[in-house]
C-alpha cells in the first residue's frame, strides 16, 4: 500500500510542475520527464511512472547471477566501454547487488544557489530539498545511485535508520554512493547490498541537492536513471536497458562453457589451452557444442516454467 | 568585428531555441538563459547577452591585486566557504589570473546518450558538439572553466593551437580545467594564465559535452557561469558577483594594514604582536587609523582619476 | 593479584621521583601527576594510582553499546570536533572496543638524545625504556594507545606474544597504534580488539620511547591519559571523561529513537520524512514520546537491577 | 597422468632448444636451464627437470605452519633483507600458501618486439605465447608468481577458469601477482591460495609475455624460480632454497617459545619484562630451556614417524 | 679520443664472451648483440658497434624541435601506444632531450645472485659490476635510461660527478631514471636534460646491476636500445628507430600547420572551428595548402643546405 | 635593540617559572631549560639565554656551502641516520638554508585542554598562547621549525605579514613547517627560505600551541633545539651540534675533490672508474693528494684571514 501512495505523491508533483515543462522540484538541474524518455529511447522495455526505463523483474531475477566479466562481455563496444565503476567498499561482498538507477545528485553547498533552490521547491510544494525528498520517491527494485563527489566528512548519504527505510522501499535493491555512509555497524546488520567510498560519524551537510533521476556521473561513468545496476565483489556495471537481454543471454552460454571447462579440468587429461578458451580438438568442440545446447535447453525450459 | 559576429551567433542560437524553453545547444544538460538569470539573480550587475552577469570591466581591473587571502577574508559567511580550489598545477605563477566564469561540463563517453546529443545539436543547427563548440562562444573577459573530471589520457582540453585561440578570444583571459592540457612545451610560451590537473599527449576523446554556461563543479566548489574567477599561485577562487565590490573594498584596508605592518617591522622596536594583526598600543593604533585613512584617500582618488 | 604487584611498582617508582617533581621514568617528554590531574580537572571520576581519570566501570560497560554516531551526537562542541581518527585496519569489525587510554609515544631514534633517557631510566631504577616498559604498566580496563607516526618496517608495537600479554594485562581492553603490529596470523587468533595502520615482519626498532601517559597526538585527535576510548567498525572516538555519562544517557534515547523509527518503518505506511527524524504527525509525535518515556523507564531498571 | 604429460611436453621443447643453449620458448628474455642452475647453485635440493631446485615436499608441508615473522628471523642477513613483498589483496586470509615459485614475467606490448617473439615462438614449435602458454607448464607444489608490472585494466592473468586450472595443475598451490585477476565472485568459491594488487573485468591484453622462469621482480623483491612462496595474511616471503631448513628448525623452536611464553602469562603473576622474549629468572629459564628439549623432541619424534 | 678508447673496451669484453654466445658482462639478464640485432631488425639505419640501431645525428637535430603532440600522431598504431612514459621530476624544463637509448637495468640485492653476478663479471675481466660499469660505456649521442623500479633511498643513479661524466661521455645526451639522483644542487648547475622520480641524498645501494643494454620497461613502457628518447616538458617519449623519419617529416607539416592556424587567429575574423584542425572554407583550405608546400619546400631546402 | 627587549622578556618569564622547576609559558608539554641542556649536552659550543647550543656564526656561514650528500657523508652512524626530512615544497630552490633551530609545536584543539593551558598562559603573564607568542622569541640566526601534522586547512603557520616578522627577526634565517603557510604570493616576494608541506588560504586555527623549543618530530626526524638546520633542493638536515666541525671539515675534503674529478672528466682521457670514486692509478692518485692537500691549506687560510 505504502508504495502506492508513493507514486501517486510523485505523479501529483510532476503533474503539477508539468504544466511548466519538467518535472521539477526544485533542484538546480531538472530534467524533464520527456527529456529522460528521449534520452533513453533505446530501451525496448516499458516506463515507470517517473518515466524510467523499466528492466523487467524476471530479468532482474536473472541478472543476479551475472558476473563482472559476463556483463564486460556483453557490453565492449567502443562507445560503452566506460560502464563500469569500482574502487568502493562492499557492504556484503557475497551478496549481488541488481536492479534500476535511481539517480540523485549533490553538489558543494553554495548560499545563494541554494536559497534560489529551497524556495523553487517550496513553490512546488515541497518542504524542503535533502537527501530525504529524495529517499521518498524509492520504488521496489530500485537501487540508490548517488554523486556526493567523493565527500567523507558531511559527506553521508544515510545512516543505519535511512538506509533501513532504503531497503524497506526497494525491497533490498541497493545502494550505490560516490560518497559515504555513516553508522557501518547498524548498516553491516541490514541485509541489502551497498556500495561506497568510505565512513564517516558526521550526518550529510555543506552540500545541496542539485538532481533527481538526472543523468549523473560515478566515478568515470555516465549513469543514467534506468539503468540496470549490476554489482558483485569487484565493482559495479550501469546497463543501458538496451542491451540487457543480450547480456543475459549470452552469460547463460558462458555459464555453461565454464562448467563444461571446468569439468573438463577435473579429468586431469588436458592442458588449459586444450580446453580453455575453446577446444582445440574437433570432438571435443562438437562435445561441448552438443552439451552447451542441452543445458541452454535445460535452461530455457527452467525459465519457462517459472 | 569578431566579437560582434560571435555574439550574433550566440543569440541566433539562442532566439530559435528560446521558442521552447532554453538556450540549448543539445547538451544533455539544459540550463536556460531565464534560469541562469534567476539562479545568479543577486548579482548587482549588469549582464552579458548569454544571461551572464557581467563583473565590470574596472573590476576586473582592481581583482588583478587580490590574493587568495584578500577573498578569503571577504567571503567566510558559513555558506560561501565552498568557493576556493587547488591543486593545480599554474602555468604562470607569477600571473594572477581574472575573469568571468565560461563552464562547460563534459562527462565519460556513452555511445546511446551522445547520439540523442548530436542529433539534438543538428536540429539546433550545430555541425557537432565539441570542445571547440564552446570555445567558438568565449567573449573578452571570459575565463574558460571546463570539467573534465580529472581526467588525464583522452582529457585535454586543449593543446597550443586552441589555447592561443582563447588567449585571443578572451583577451587573456585564462584558463581552468579539471582534467588536463596537451602540448605544455607550446602552451608555455603563451602568455596567458592556466589552471590544470596535469598534462598528456593525447588529444581529448572518449568523452561527451553535457553542458555550456550551466553550473559545474570544479573540485569542491560549484561555479555558476559569470563568477568571477580570481586565481593565484596558492589556487582558484569562484567569486559569486554579489560580492565583488565588497571584496575589492576591503582589500584595499588589507594592502594598506600590511604595508603599515611591515613599515613597523621594518623600525625593528616592536615585537609581532604589539603590531599585528592590530596595534596594541592606543597611540599605534592611533597612527595606524590615520594611515589608513590617509591612503585610503589616495586610493580613491587614483581610481577615480583613471 | 598480578595487577597490585604492578600497581605497587608503578607507585614505587612515583614515589622515588616525585621527591622531584614528576613520575618520570627518563623518557624525553615528563608529565607529572600533577601535570594530568591538572589537564584533566574537568573529569567528575575517582583516579587511577598513577593520577589518570577513572571512568567507572558500569559506564565502560554500559559504552559497549555505542557507535560512532552516537558519540558525535554527544560531542559535536566547536571545541571538541577533533575527538575521532579512522584510517585503521580493524582486527575484529564486529566487536567494540571500550576502555581507559593508557597513552604511549615514540619518536625517531637519535642517538644522542637516547642515550640521555636511558641513563636517566637506570638511575630512576629501571633496566631499559622499551615498549615492553610501557605494557608492563597496563591495568585492567586499559585501552594502550600508541604514536608510533605511522611506521610500518621497524614500527610494530606488538606481535601475538606481547599481544597476547595485553589482552591478559587490561583484561581484553584493547589497542590503538598509529603504527604497525606484526605476526597478524597469530593475533587474529586472539580475542581483543585492535586498530592499527598497517603490519610488517619486522620488530620494533630504530625508535625510543619519548613518553608513558603524556599527552598524545593520533592522526588529528589530542589524546590525553584516561579518555574513554570507543572503537566500532569506523573508527575510534576518544572522549574527554566529563562527557562520558551525558553521551550514556543520549545514546540510550538513540537506541529506543532508532528502535522505534524501525519499527514504523516496517509498518509500510510512512514515507521516510514522515517519521525521520522526528515524526511530523502531533499524533505520532506523542506515540513516540510516550514509547521513549516507557523504554527509558525500562533500561533504568535494568541498569539499576544490575 | 596429465602431470607426465605435461612434464614429456616440457622436456620435448626444451630438448629441441638446448641443441642451442637456451630453453627458450620465443620469450624476449631468455634463461637457460643452465643459467638457472648456475645462479641457483647454493640449493642442497633435487631439482626439477625443467631445473628449478626443489624443495622436497615434506618441507613445504612443515612449513604451512610458518608465518612472516618466523621467516623474517631466520632472513635477516643483510644481503637477504629485500625477500619480502606485501600491499596484496589476499584472496583466503586464514589459509597459508606454500610452494615453490614458477615466474612469468610480461611487459607492456609493444608490436615490432612482439611479432618478432611469436615468429620465434612458432619457430620453436609453439601456437603463440600468452598466459596460457606459461600456465600449461606448472607442476604440483607450484605456485604460479607473475610480473604484471602492477597493471589493471587488462592485467589480469587470470578469469575463474584458469584460477581454477592453476588449482588443479598445482594441486591448490597458490598465485601471486603483481597485478590484478578478473571474475572475483567465482574465484572466490575456489580453494586455493592468491596475492594480487587488484581486480578487474577486462581480459588481458596490450602486454607481451617476455619470460618463463627467469629471475623476475615482485614489488621489492628479487625472484628466483624455486624459490620457496610462503604467504599468510601480512605479505610473501620468497625463500632461497638453501635457507628453507634452518627456518624450519627456528621455526620449531619459536612455536615452542610462544606455546610456553603464552602460557606463563596465562598464570597471570609475571610482567611481560620477565617473560619475553626471554625470562630473566635464572629459575624460570631453566624452566623453559627443559620445556625446549622435551617438546623439540616431541615434534622430531612427531616428523620421523610421519 | 676518449670514446675510440671506450669503443675498444666494449667491443674487447664482446669479443672475448661472443666466444660464449652473448655480449655478457656477468649481469643477470644477458642479451646478445644478435638477439638484439634480431628484436632490432625493422630499424632502417646503420649500427652501434654494440649492435644497437644508430639513428643518425641528424635526425637526432631535427628531432630537437619534436614535441610530445607530435611523436604522439606518428607513433599512434594500436601496437605502439605505450611508449609514452610521465610523472618525472623534469630537470631543465626548458630543454628538449633528445637521444639513443643506452638502457641499464636494476633488481632488488639478493646475496646469492649478486655473489654469482660478480663472480662471473670476474671471470669477464671486470673488477665488479656497478653503475659505473654501464656508464664507462655510453657513447656521444646516448640518452642513458634505467630502470631503478622507482626506488627512492639508495636508488640513487648519479650524484653530480657522475652526472657530470654522463654530460661529457654522451655529449649532453640526458638522463631518464626510474629511480631517484641524489645532489639536485650540484646537477641543477649542469647544462643536461634529465627526468627522474625522486631526489635522496643517500648513494646507490641494496640493488644488484642486472642489465646493460637489455630491454627494459620504465613506466608503461617497453624501451628497447637504440631507441630515439626524446623529452619534452610534459615527458619522455621513446620512439622505436623504424618510425623516426615518417614522424619527423610529419612534424614539418604539424610545425607549418600550427604557424599558419596562429596566423590565422591572430586575424581575429574567425571562429576557432572554421580554421582548426583544418579550414572549413575550400578557399581558406586552398590557402593553407600552398602555404604548406611554399614552406615545406623552404624547409627542406635548409635541411639540404645544412 | 629589539633583540635585547625580546632577550629580556623571555629572560623573565623564565625566571619567574623557574622557581617552579620549568621555563613554562603554559603549554602542554614543558621542557625546562636545565632538561634543554642535560638532553643536548654533547654540544661543544656556547648557549643561548634560552639554553639551546649555540652553533657559532661563523661555522653557519660556513655551512651554506653544504649540500645534502655532505651531511649524509658525515651523519652516517646507525644511531642518527634519522636525520632529514624531505617532501616539502621549497619556496627558494636556489638558496640554501641555514641556521638555529627554534622548535614550535602544535597539536589539534581540544577545548577542555586549551583552557588549562590559557589559564597557565594568564598566570605566567602572557596574553595567549599562539603561534607569535612563539614568533616573538626568535633570535636571529635562528630557522623556525613548526610541527603543524601535516596541515592544509587551518594549519597556516605564517602569512606574509608574519614571515616577513621572522625574516626580520631571524636576520633571514628560515622556515620548516610540517604543514601549510599562507599567501603565497606575498611571501614569494619575500627573501628568507622557507620550506612547507602545503599552501592554504584560510589562517591558523582549530590548533593549540603545545610546546616552544621542546624536542618535536618533523616527518621522520627528532629535532632539537639548537640543531643545526641545513636545507638545499632537496630537503632539510637536522644537525646535533657535536658533528657541525667535522661535518663541515669533511665537507671542504668533499668539495675539492669534486673539484679535482669534474678538471679529470674534462680532459676526456678517462672512464669514470678511473676516477670515481677514488683515482686507480697512483699516479693519479697522489697527483690527487697533492691538489687536495694545496686547495685545503688555501682554504684554511681564506677561513682564518676573515
Amino acid at each position: 500500500m505504502i508504495r502506492n501512495l508513493r507514486s501517486t505523491i510523485v505523479e501529483t508533483v510532476c503533474t503539477v510542475t508539468l504544466i511548466g515543462s519538467s518535472c521539477a522540484f526544485g533542484q538546480l538541474y531538472t530534467f524533464s520527464k520527456q527529456e529522460l524518455i528521449d534520452y533513453t529511447a533505446k530501451s525496448p522495455f516499458d516506463r515507470l511512472p517517473d518515466g524510467r526505463p523499466k528492466v523487467p523483474d524476471s530479468m532482474i531475477e536473472r541478472a543476479r547471477d551475472l558476473s563482472s566479466e559476463e556483463v564486460w562481455a556483453g557490453l565492449h563496444e567502443d562507445s560503452f566501454r566506460n560502464q563500469y565503476a569500482d574502487g568502493f567498499q562492499v557492504l556484503h561482498p557475497g551478496k549481488t547487488m541488481v536492479g534500476r538507477a535511481f539517480t540523485v545528485q549533490f553538489m558543494p553547498l553554495r548560499g545563494d544557489v541554494d536559497e534560489i533552490s529551497k524556495n523553487k521547491a517550496k513553490e512546488n510544494g515541497l518542504s524542503g530539498l535533502t537527501n530525504q525528498t529524495a529517499i521518498d520517491m524509492l520504488q521496489p527494485g530500485d537501487v540508490l545511485v548517488v554523486d556526493l563527489f567523493g565527500k567523507k566528512v558531511d559527506g553521508t548519504i544515510v545512516g543505519d535508520n535511512l538506509f533501513y527505510y532504503v531497503m524497506k522501499a526497494t525491497r533490498g535493491g541497493g545502494l550505490v554512493v560516490d560518497g559515504s555512509i555513516r553508522d557501518l555497524d547498524g548498516i553491516s546488520r541490514i541485509d541489502m547490498p551497498a556500495y561506497f567510498r568510505t565512513v564517516d560519524p558526521t550526518p550529510i551537510g555543506n552540500v545541496m541537492l542539485t538532481g533527481i533521476n538526472i543523468p549523473i556521473r560515478i566515478g568515470g561513468v555516465t549513469v543514467m536513471p534506468g539503468d540496470l545496476v549490476v554489482g558483485d565483489r569487484e565493482g559495479v556495471y550501469f546497463i543501458p536497458p538496451q542491451f540487457v537481454r543480450e547480456i543475459l543471454d549470452r552469460a547463460d552460454e558462458i555459464h555453461i562453457h565454464d562448467e563444461w571447462t571446468k569439468m573438463k579440468f577435473d579429468e586431469g587429461r588436458y592442458k588449459s589451452s586444450d580446453i580453455y578458451s575453446s577446444p582445440k580438438d574437433p570432438k571435443l568442440q562438437k562435445e561441448y557444442q552438443e552439451y552447451l545446447k542441452r543445458r541452454l535447453d535445460e535452461i530455457h525450459q527452467q525459465q519457462t516454467s517459472k
